[in-house]
């Protein structure tokens, strides 16, 4: 069973590690445009991933929220309906959310993997017991994968 | 174990069932559309994601490529270095390749999904043992995954 969570936390890692190489490369500039016309600004995604990830803690019993305020900027509100915070600060809510997650990833037992999350209740999961901890990495890294096709947009040269 | 491998498999097909739905969604001119300015087109990226598909037969020690002619035009080479099949043909070119691959996965049993894959050794193999077939799914999902965010640029309506 390790090596499975290990493949899952691998793939989790990779996105994460694309996502955090790509902001890197991109100036503050490129990131406050669109990645395509009239489509999501590169701050945005790169905000709205990194909500995503804070509101891992929940659903995985590791505490809650770190950045609330951001739930609603990122995730429930389209980009442009209000003011984002400056791209130094989403670009300190990623590396920073990344961490956490990091920090709590490290600690995780073998078992706990395979654990209900909190988004399904007990009842629910002892009929469908794949809705644990593990399965929502391997779902959230195909959430960064997602976007991270679209942030690639905003470097010039990168095709793929 | 058999929770782990229906996660993984259910992540391929999540995937799979959305590019699916998108391109029943998506106009023959659509598809023919870039998915945002100077990127790669639609028809292209369809083309491509069922080239990857295609090649995870002889990964997964199923057979030979179905396609081996559309390796060159949709994985070597880029978009628009040499003209492309019809969009007729892309799509059913799509849809053979994911029932192909789905058939295959149907008959693997649990045990087949740890064995290596085929682009790794059996020395390199013992000493990665992450390195097996269960793993090339996940990573082909995510593979998915990436290029589904951009061909959603071709859907007007679409903004997530």
């Amino acid at each position: 069973m390790d090596v499975v969570i290990d493949m899952v936390i691998g793939a989790w890692e990779t996105q994460n590690k694309r996502v955090t190489k790509l902001l890197e490369k991109l100036s503050d500039e490129q990131l406050m445009a669109e990645t395509a016309p009239g489509r999501n600004r590169g701050i945005y995604l790169i905000g709205h991933l990194a909500a995503v990830s804070d509101g891992m803690l929940p659903i995985m019993n590791w505490g809650e929220r770190k950045y609330p305020q951001y739930e609603k900027l990122f995730v429930k509100l389209p980009d442009r309906a209000e003011a984002l915070p400056s791209i130094a600060e989403v670009r300190a809510f990623w590396r920073a959310t990344y961490e956490t997650v990091a920090a709590h990833i490290s600690k995780m037992k073998k078992e706990d993997w395979f654990t209900r999350h909190m988004l399904v209740s007990p009842e629910d999961f002892a009929k469908e017991p794949h809705r644990n901890k593990l399965n929502i990495l391997v779902n959230r890294a195909n959430h960064h994968s997602y976007h991270l096709g679209q942030l690639a947009y905003l470097d010039p040269r990168k095709e793929e």
